[in-house]
Formats: structure tokens, C-alpha cells, sequence
């Protein structure tokens, strides 16, 4: 089963080294934590940047193009031509960039958060922190963005840094086979996990300029068991993150050391006067939040469909690269429609921040509204929502343009396309926000003065956003941090959780929609409500294969390929007297353990006669982590089949165990504070009766009808 | 010994009390937490807008009649009359609050977060979260503040909160006797320990201002087992919390409804212009950290001095509050001689924020700078060093101000009175901060660009306070929300750290000094790193005295009567055969659940002669909960000695158990982890060979040259 293994490293070697190093060995080890967590930030910095400019310069090029095209053709009439060219290059970049992940790295696909998740919660799905798909990742998003999919670049950011983590803190890569001979120390679950943590703390943190935001993110998503010292490196790392990121910016906008500007998506200044509100809105955010839950339901609720639609159909790389292709092409034609239909033309103001302005049948100096906010990167058009002046879009505008970003972002997300839907949500929520905030104004005659429509459009896309993700802590500190000012800090937390709570009650979040189409074992934070009643006897596997402490080889290598059972722990026990009575538990060792034994052929008979042969390491389980060969590809003859293993110096003997009557709320409680992957359930002789495993937890679910059972993925 | 107990609650009763809820029961439970976290909020906003609001017209009366006296004596000479008039003043007012908490309630001194983070960290101790607290802690610090003394009235805020979540979330008030009947589900250590953490985020969030630092710090502090659920609860109260003091504070300065005034301690806003910094100050950042940590470090060791001297000789509550009078009296002539002789003379602006301008010497249209520093609240000497112009004081004054304000707030810090170290640490760090700012500015012409006095005033505060109480993560995010503004995130974080480290290399921060002093079982976040080799046989206590399933009353009696073990958890095992063979663990009961079982007289005999009468139920324990009598208080018969008492249905019968092999790190994990209190160790036959508890574990510490064993107080 896919699983990642927190505990059960302490072995007889792992104690003895423990236990050989001095006070200053753990205090280098620590320093290296440090290094490793600064490093990771730098990296990750780095990444965001050349993603940043990339998508700056490449969508900059494009617009500069089709918009000096339709001048053009604007006078010359033929604005068809215009529309095949946008579509036409759309297609193309999107088409790039869906072949590199459909036929290269599909983990890569979509924002990644949900597969951080599944990491950080401690279920291993493969590939998903390799330096492949990190590159696929950040030309994939590149593509996505500079195509104008409805996309952002920011989620993928948080899958970047993981990887980065996973990475760095290994001091090798497996795909590059290069091994630094560094971080050795680190080669394990435990530590591995809280570099990746630290890693996608660093991603949102420069996706956002969200520090804290990010810290919180790793915590809300992945920490289960709270650690000071962990939580300063994630945020050291963060800020690592966010600094590096400014500091190659400012070099790039040629303001060298100047440090105040944020993260990727920048939400502009809010600025003091114009940011204050009175108790008296506080109904009307709620209302909003509420809106943005039912909103983000129906769009959770559309893309499930979509995304089944799509397991059942579109399952072959080459129909996937097509379909990206088609919603690429759409998306321009859509956008050209509306922005051709269109007749919202506004002032063109000296000091105006439109990068693009297209003038089309709009007089001379005014300008399209529409198309400010479809002719545009996503990024941009948040931030001329959020900022530009009060009648800068007509009603009209905004209205269609929600309602068909809405569906364009629905259909864009889960595509095999590198891409995030954080941009989008906001988007949609900024656009509805800030018509809310116009028919405030228009209803409520003296509502002039405090309905500022670039107010309520940071209410509307904190409140889309919630009713979409469904986060709700994370969440409201990154909006805090992304707009720099505390102020909102209250009403937007009051819309994300009223946006939560009104989504729950319809379905879940997108991830967590994602996640269960994945059908993977996904602890939640608690065991359900209602099941004191069950107990471990009732959850647990039972018979269990045990190993006997010197087992003879052929009986490990059977055991090992035994397709039915495919566990990854085995208890150890004492050789009892009696053939039908179970064995007195004295440690437990997982598969990986067993295997590397194998391969090294670490048999009692050996050792005996070769007694030259050095011992088995530690180094030698960390060299194989994590790719531990499979059962398979370890040939053992026949001879050595009759050999024994002793197994005494590898198991851990200590594994945790609970009693029979254990309820399910403490086992649960157990697996997901100390982070393990099997339980071991013992009678009170000690005698081994059975295992609990992570997806025998992750199998008890809270319906709408009380317990329910899933039915999890067999592999 | 002392302790909170977050785990032994699960005995047949309670699995049957869940049992038979229903899903819409837990729903009803899940929404009373959401209330009790909102009321907590509320009333902590409340608690502190009392204080400030009591604070500011006290205060302001006693600078006016002082300030009318000075200028009066100031022409006609005998300005000792006004140097009596104040130093009198002081002591009284001072005199007052010490009483209160030297006589009525000496837990309530100081400024409660050594205490708080105990009662988070698992020790309980006595009346810390009792209502008699609450009113001493809130009397006291006004008294405090209006006296003059180099404290501040943040800390006491999270005690003070705590004290409302503890209080609020039990439903009753046994100082009042008065019991609502509600929230009964919560009276237990764990629901309890919940809503203080919320209390305490709240406090926070109600003194700075700052909600997220206040969730933060509830995390830092007190949560290891991190729960989303619980989080958002946490940051809910903190919300409420600033939400509610901004609006009472907006309709008492008749601003009504304007909700963006921040919370008890206000960094005034810094402006967008001014708040930028670049590459080249980094250095010069973490330089002022190394200053802030060496100071730190020098403020604990005297501090720490003087706490010793205060254990040895000020123990007798009359002498503690003559030195609280003797410390006002001083404060008030030291403030007076400094001004006295202080000839910066600062022309008054018109728009001048002192509220206090001082004359004396100056010629007219000017005022002294010394009395902004010193003839203020505390609160607003910080905000003039951060916000007034450049060239507002001269060099002089802040040096001799930061040399006499160090001292006296040493000296205040472990009085007899309720009051708090974050602002005078502030206050300290800001001076010297902004000194630095100015002979920055001085020794670089170019410097006075970007050298900006306040935004070094900013620096030298997170310096200094980040030196004396060491944290990093809760105290960066505390001062940038404060400060409005995020831009600072990075040079903030940089400076605590450094300064965490450089003062953790000469002595602990002040609280876990403070803390270390009472010598109770506090549990650090990890075991200390060399001590894989020690194993739970050698840190356990053993023999342990073990109760039979069905057990004499008698027995039962002189177990818990025995004060040389004083045990407060007892495994239960199943009757031996062999006498000298130790018994096979069967469940866990606590002391407090024996004596509500003696209380009730659940003796097997009694209970089989009378069907009639009522078994004893949940609400039993309940009702008992938190103050179970002492075992002398109840009255057991020479006949009922005889009873038999069977303890299946009460004790848990699923405790957690680790075998005598476990390393010392593992029984850590699994202590902090869980919030255990007792674990069992049993041998390979599920025998009890030995009980580990939190005084087992503080013991062992890491010391300068390796691990090292603690002498914890013996109650």
C-alpha cells in the first residue's frame, strides 16, 4: 500500500549511531537543517522568479502582437483573422505544454496541491517529488499561462518547492544519479516529510508573498504533530523564499535592493483611507461569503462531473493534449467574442495602469473595459479590479464576464495541464465582488462614500476563492499578507468561513474532491464523530502475517510476493511452542527493511563463514531509500532459501500497541499524532492478533447517514 | 504531583455516553464550542477595553494634576514639592495593587505567561484559572500602569483571557457557586485545556491587536497535537476578540462603527514611504539583533538575580508590597531627575502628538524630550519613538533613557503587583533603536535617506524583546501585525532569531527562567537530542503500587493516603496467582476518580444490598470536576474498609503502554503527542513493571556538558 513511514526507524543500528554521536554531532545536524531550509527557500525563490519573468516577457510578446493585429484589422475590417491568430497561438503554446505533461510527467498535472497534501498527510504516490516533474511543472505552467488558459501560476509554486525540498534535503538526485554524499542523516520518512512541508511553505510564500501564509498552509495541510523547532525552519524558509524572490525582481525591474515588493501575485496597496469599513457591512460580507459558498459548490459540483467524465473518457495522452487544445482555443474565442460585443468603452486616463488597452470600436482615447479584463494575464486583471478607479466597468461587463470566466476556469481545471486555481477563483470573486459593490452603490444613495468597488471585489474573490478551496486559517492570512494590511483581516475571515460553511453543506472542496477520486487512504484531523462504538478488533487485519525473529529465508521471500496480502510491515515475533496459538510480539520490520536484507543476503549462515564481510549499515537502508527495489527483481536460489535471517538488529523493537478494545478515536489518534503506518493490536498476553493499517482507518468515513465505508484503490 | 490530565478519560461510562449520542448530538457539541470560543472572544475584548479605558483616564488625570503642578512650581521654585506630589502618588496607587495581589492572590502577580504556558504545557497550577484571579490580575494592572512603573498592561491580557476561557467554558463559577448547567460535556482536562489555549490567543490578540499572533502563540505555547478544527476555534475567539475592544473603543472615542483601530497597544501606522528598506541595512538589522540578545541576556541574569534574592528574603506579602511602594517611589524620582536635568528643548509642533508636553526649563513653544519618554504611559513613549520626526530627541536622552528605563524595568519585573515585561522591552528596544538610527544617520551622509530613526526605533524594539523572552515565530507575526504593515515580516523575523540565539547562548529566556525557578515538570518540545540511549526501565519510577480490579476499600484508602508515593494514577491489573509475580495490566484509574468513587461509596456490597439506588454517572465525575477533595476529607468506616470496590466500569481499560525497551525519545513523543500524564511500561507479558510520568521525563535536560538531571519540587 502507498504509505510513508514516520516511526518505525528506530532499529538496533539506528540507536547505535544514535547513541555514538556527541552532543556537537546533533548540533551540526541541526545546522544542516538550517542550510538545507535556507537553500530550499533560495531555490524555490529562484524557481518563482524565472516563472515570473518567463510568463511576463512570453505573454507581454503575445499581447503586444495580437493587440498591434486587431489595431490593424479594427480599421481595415477582417477581425476574423485577428481571432484565428489568438486562438491559433493559444492552442499552440497550450498544446506544448499539455504534451510535456501528458506524455512525459501526468503527476505533474493540474496545481499539485492536492498531491502535497496526500504527501504531507503520509500517503506516497509516486513521482510525486522527482526533479522530472519539477521541470515539466514549471514549463507546464509557463505554457498554461502565456496559452491564456484561465489559469494561474501560483499553486503549482507550493508542487515546485516540495519537490525542490524533496530534493535538496536528500543531497542527491536519483533521476540526475548524482549522490553529493550530503544530508545522509536526512534519508528518511520523517525528515524527508519535514523538508517537503518546509518546502511548500516556501512555494506559497513566494506565490503570495505570504510568509506566515505559508507557514500556516504547511501546518493546515500537512503537520500533525506541532514542533517549534519545525515551524521556525518552515517559516526561515519562507522568508528565504519570499526575500530571494524580491531581491531578483528588483534587479530585473532595475530597483536594485529595494525589498518592499511581494510575491508573484501582487494584490496592489490598499491604501489606509479607502480600507476602512463599518460594522454595519458586516451582514453584507456575510452575505457574500455565503454567495461565494453556494458559487463555489456549483463549481466544485460541475468539475466533478467533468473530472469523471474525463477518468471515463479521456484517458489517453494524446485525446488529453486535444482537449486542452480545444479549451485553449475557446478560451480566445470567447474572450474575442465578448470583448467584440462589447461596447463598455472608458476614458483613457494618462495615469492608467492598463498594460494593453485595446481601443477597438471604442472613440479615440478610450478604451475597452472588457477587454482589460479578459485581454490580460489573469494576475493583472485581479489587480485592476481590486484597484481601478469606481466606474471604471460598467455592470454589464462584469456580469458576463463572470458568468463565463465561471465556466471557461471550471473546464480548465484538471486538464493535463500544469496549472493552479487560485487565480481563476479570485478572478471570478473579484469580478461579482465588485458588481456587488456597484449595486450597492447604486441602491443605497449616501453607500457612495463606503461601498468602494475595489472592496467588495477583495471581499467577493476572498469569498469565491473559500467556497472553492475551503480553507480557511491559511487562507485569510494569505489574503491578509497579499493585500499588506491587517485591516481585512476580520471580514475575511468572516466570508472564507461562512463561505466554508455554506460550500460543506453541498460538497466538498476541489481538493479534497481530487484527492477521493484518487480514492488514496487520507487521514483526516479526527476519527469520525460517531465511532467510539468501533473498536480496533473490528478495524483492524486479521490473521496477520507474522515473521518469526531468525525466519528462514524462503519463508520471507514468500511472504514478500505474496500479491494478496502486499503489506508493509510485518510483526515480529517470538517462536511459540504451540503451532496454532499466535506468537508474543518482539518488533516489527517493514518490507523495505526486509529487502535490502535480502539483497545483501545478510543470512546467519553467511555471516558465519564469511566472518571478513563487513556488517550491514545503516548507510546501506539509506542508499536504497526510497526506491527500494521490488521483490521481483532479488534472486534468491534455491540453497538460500534454506538459509535464516536473523532479524533481531533490524526490526524496531519497540512498535507501538494497543489492546483489542481500543476504541477507533485513540488508534486514530495515535496514527495520526506519531505519524505511523502500522499499528500492531495485541491481546493482553502480548500475542500478536492483528494489524491496523492506515487504510483501514482512512476507509471510516462521516456521511450524510451517519458511518459510512469507502472503498479504497487495491494497490 | 501536578498535573492535567488529556488522556484517562475514556473508562465504560464515558464510551457509553458517546455511544449513545447521535450525530446530531456531536453537531450540537461542535456548535457549543463555536459559542463558547465567541463568548471568550467577547468577553476578553471586554476585560480589555476596561483597562484601557480605566487605564487612560486615570492616567491622563494623574499627568494632568502633576503637569499643572510642575508648571506652577517650575516659576515659583520648590519643585520637590512636585517630586513628593508624584513619587506619593505613585506608591499608594502602586501600593493598592500590590496588596491586592500580595494579599489576596499571589498567583495573580507578574504578567501570567509563565503560568499560562505551564497550564498549556500540562502542569496544573493552583487557582491560576480561577475568577478571584481574574479580578486581582485586572485591578492590579491598572494599579500598576496608573502607578507608574516600568510595566505594561499586555500580559496580564493573556492571562486574563485565559482565565474567561476557562471559567466561560466550564458553565460555572465555583467562587460564585453558581452552576449554569451548561457546557457540562467540557468539564474535563481536555476540552478545558482547549478553550484556554483560545482564551489565551485571545488575550493576545486583544493586547496587540494582532489575531494570527495570538493563534500563534496559543500554538508555540501550548498545542502539540495541532488540529485544524481547534485552530480555527482558536483563531475565531481571537478574532472576536479584537473585533469586540475596536468596537467598544470606536463608540467610547465616538467614532462609532469605524472598525480598523487595532488593539490595546497601537504601533501607530507606518507610512508606505517610509517603510522601505533595502539589502545594505540587512547587516545592520541583525547586528541590533545580536544587541537586543546580548542585552536580553543581561536584562534575564539580573532579573534572574533578583528573583533569587526576592525567593530568599521578600517571601512575607507585606514586605513584597513596601518594595513595590519603595520601586514606585523610585521610578517616580529617577523620572524627575532625568527630566530635571535634561536640557533637549524641542520646539512644540502644532500637530505634536504628546498629550503631556513638559516646559519646565524650555523656553516657551518648546518642551522637554526627556518627559516624553518618561511623564508617559508606557504605551505612548513607544509610539512617539517610532513616529515622531527625525531630530525629535537628541542622542543624549535616549542613552541616558535607555540606561535608567533597563534598569528599572529589571528591577520591576517579579513584583508583587500584575503587570507585564512587552512594553517596557518595547520601550527600552525603541530607544536604543532609534539612537541607532540617529548616529547612523550622523556617521553616513547619505544615510539620512534611508536611515529613518522610527523604522530603527522598530528594529531595536523586536531586538530587545525578542533578547528577553526568546520567541520567534507568534512575536514576529505579533509585531507586524501591530505595525499594520507586512513589509517588515522579513528584518523582523531576522532580528528575533538572531537575537534568540545570541541570548540563548548566555541564559534562557526570561519566562522559561521564571518558570525553572518553581521547579515544576515542564515538558519541553522534544527530548533532549544524546538521550536515545536512556530507556523507559531507567527513567520509570518502579516499584509502582498497582490496584486489583476488584479491590478492598481499605487497600483503596491507604494507597491514596500514602503521601510518600502521592501518586495520582494507578494501573489496575488482573489478580496474580503468584504473589511476588507483578499482576497483568488490565486498565488505569486516577486518584480523583477513587475518590469520587469513595465519596459515593460504590462498594460492591452496597450495591448489591440497594438495586434501588442510582448508579453513578458521568455527571458525577463531572460535577466534581476540577476541585476533587482531598482523600482526608472523606470519612471511610472500619465496616466499609471491608467493602470491596470494583473499578472495571471507571477505569480506562485501554492505557497506553510501552515496553521496558522504549528509548527515552519515543516516551517523549508519545507523552507530548497525546498530552499523557501516566504510561504504563510492561514486560513482554503485559505485566506492569513500572509507571512513567511528566516528572520522569522534565528530569532530564540538556545541559552544557550533556545531558543533565533536574531536582523538581516534591508536591
Amino acid at each position: 500500500s502507498q504509505g510513508l513511514d514516520y516511526d518505525n526507524i528506530e532499529n538496533q543500528l539506528f540507536l547505535e549511531e544514535e547513541r555514538r554521536m556527541s552532543p556537537m554531532g546533533f548540533r551540526c545536524l541541526e545546522v544542516s537543517r538550517w542550510v538545507v531550509c535556507g537553500l530550499i527557500g533560495f531555490l524555490t525563490g529562484l524557481i518563482a522568479c524565472f516563472i515570473d519573468i518567463a510568463v511576463e516577457n512570453l505573454a507581454g510578446l503575445k499581447y503586444e502582437v495580437i493587440k498591434r493585429n486587431i489595431e490593424n484589422f479594427t480599421e481595415t475590417g477582417g477581425l476574423s483573422i485577428s481571432l484565428i491568430l489568438w486562438g491559433g497561438f493559444n492552442a499552440a503554446v497550450v498544446m506544448l505544454g499539455s504534451i510535456l505533461v501528458a506524455f512525459f510527467e501526468p503527476i505533474a498535472g493540474g496545481s499539485g496541491i492536492p498531491q502535497i497534501k496526500c504527501y504531507l498527510n503520509g500517503v506516497k504516490i509516486p513521482r510525486v517529488v522527482r526533479l522530472k516533474t519539477l521541470v515539466v511543472k514549471v514549463f507546464g505552467v509557463i505554457c498554461s499561462v502565456v496559452g491564456g488558459l484561465a489559469v494561474g501560476k501560483e499553486g503549482p509554486m507550493i508542487h515546485s518547492g516540495a519537490v525542490v525540498a524533496a530534493g535538496v534535503s536528500q543531497g542527491r538526485s536519483t533521476s540526475l544519479k548524482r549522490d553529493f554524499k550530503m544530508f545522509e542523516y536526512f534519508r528518511r520518512d520523517t525528515e524527508k516529510r519535514d523538508f517537503v512541508s518546509a518546502g511548500a511553505a516556501a512555494g506559497v510564500s513566494a506565490a503570495f508573498g505570504a510568509p506566515v501564509g505559508g507557514v500556516l498552509f504547511s501546518l493546515e495541510e500537512g503537520a500533525s504533530f506541532w514542533n517549534q523547532m519545525l515551524t521556525w525552519r518552515i517559516f526561515f524558509a519562507s522568508m528565504i523564499s519570499t526575500f530571494t524572490l524580491n531581491f531578483f525582481l528588483s534587479i530585473y525591474h532595475k530597483k536594485t535592493g529595494e525589498l518592499s515588493s511581494p510575491g508573484l501575485i501582487n494584490f496592489g496597496r490598499f491604501e489606509s483611507e479607502s480600507v476602512e469599513y463599518y460594522l454595519y457591512e458586516i451582514p453584507l460580507f456575510i452575505a457574500m461569503g455565503a454567495i461565494g459558498g453556494l458559487l463555489g459548490a456549483l463549481f466544485n459540483f460541475l468539475n466533478y462531473w467533468i473530472t469523471i467524465f474525463r477518468i471515463r473518457y479521456i484517458h489517453r495522452p494524446c485525446l488529453q493534449v486535444m482537449e486542452a487544445m480545444l479549451v485553449a482555443a475557446v478560451t480566445a474565442a470567447v474572450s474575442f467574442t465578448m470583448i467584440y460585443f462589447s461596447n463598455d468603452c472608458q476614458p483613457l486616463a494618462p495615469e492608467n495602469s492598463e498594460e494593453y488597452p485595446l481601443q477597438l470600436f471604442c472613440s479615440d482615447g478610450e478604451y475597452n473595459a472588457m477587454a482589460t479584463a479578459f485581454f490580460n494575464t489573469p494576475e493583472r486583471s485581479v489587480r485592476s479590479l481590486f484597484h481601478n478607479q469606481p466606474g471604471s466597468y460598467n455592470p454589464l461587463t462584469l456580469g458576463l464576464f463572470t458568468l463565463t470566466y465561471f465556466f471557461l476556469a471550471c473546464w480548465t481545471y484538471g486538464l493535463a495541464v500544469s496549472a493552479g486555481v487560485f487565480i481563476p477563483s479570485l478572478l471570478i470573486g473579484a469580478a461579482w465582488g465588485r458588481l456587488c459593490g456597484i449595486l450597492l452603490a447604486s441602491v443605497s444613495p449616501n453607500a457612495s462614500i463606503w461601498a468602494d468597488p475595489g472592496k467588495y471585489a477583495l471581499i467577493g474573490a476572498a469569498a469565491q476563492l473559500g467556497g472553492i478551496v475551503r480553507m480557511t486559517l491559511s487562507l485569510t492570512v494569505i489574503m491578509v499578507e497579499a493585500t499588506g494590511n491587517v485591516t481585512y483581516g476580520l471580514p475575511i475571515m468572516l466570508v472564507l468561513m461562512t463561505a466554508k460553511i455554506v460550500g460543506d453543506y453541498f460538497i466538498e472542496g476541489l481538493y479534497d474532491i481530487h484527492i477521493k477520486l484518487q480514492s488514496v487512504p487520507f487521514l483526516h484531523w479526527e476519527a469520525p464523530a460517531t465511532s467510539h462504538w468501533l473498536t480496533a478488533r473490528e478495524v483492524m487485519s486479521s490473521p496477520v502475517t507474522c515473521l518469526n525473529r531468525i525466519e528462514k529465508v524462503g519463508t520471507i521471500v514468500d511472504t514478500l510476493s505474496n500479491t494478496s496480502t502486499n503489506h508493509n510491515g510485518f510483526p515480529v515475533v517470538v517462536e511459540s511452542a504451540g503451532n496454532d496459538e499466535p506468537g508474543k510480539l518482539c518488533g516489527l520490520i517493514l518490507r523495505s527493511q526486509l529487502i535490502v536484507l535480502l539483497k545483501h543476503k545478510v543470512f546467519v549462515e553467511l555471516v558465519r563463514s564469511r566472518l571478513t564481510q563487513r556488517k550491514l549499515q545503516l548507510k546501506d537502508f539509506r542508499d536504497a531509500y526510497p526506491r527500494f527495489p521490488p521483490i521481483q527483481s532479488i534472486h534468491v536460489s534455491q540453497d538460500e532459501r534454506e538459509c535464516m535471517m536473523d532479524l533481531t538488529e533490524f526490526m524496531n523493537p519497540t512498535p507501538y500497541t494497543v489492546p483489542q478494545d481500543t476504541s477507533l478515536p485513540r488508534v486514530f489518534k495515535l496514527f495520526r499524532a506519531l505519524g505511523l503506518r502500522h499499528l500492531v493490536v495485541v491481546d493482553d498476553e502480548n500475542r500478536v492478533v492483528g494489524l491496523v493499517t492506515r487504510k483501514d482507518l482512512a476507509r471510516y468515513h462521516m456521511g450524510k447517514h451517519g458511518l459510512e465505508e469507502l472503498q479504497l484503490a487495491q494497490t
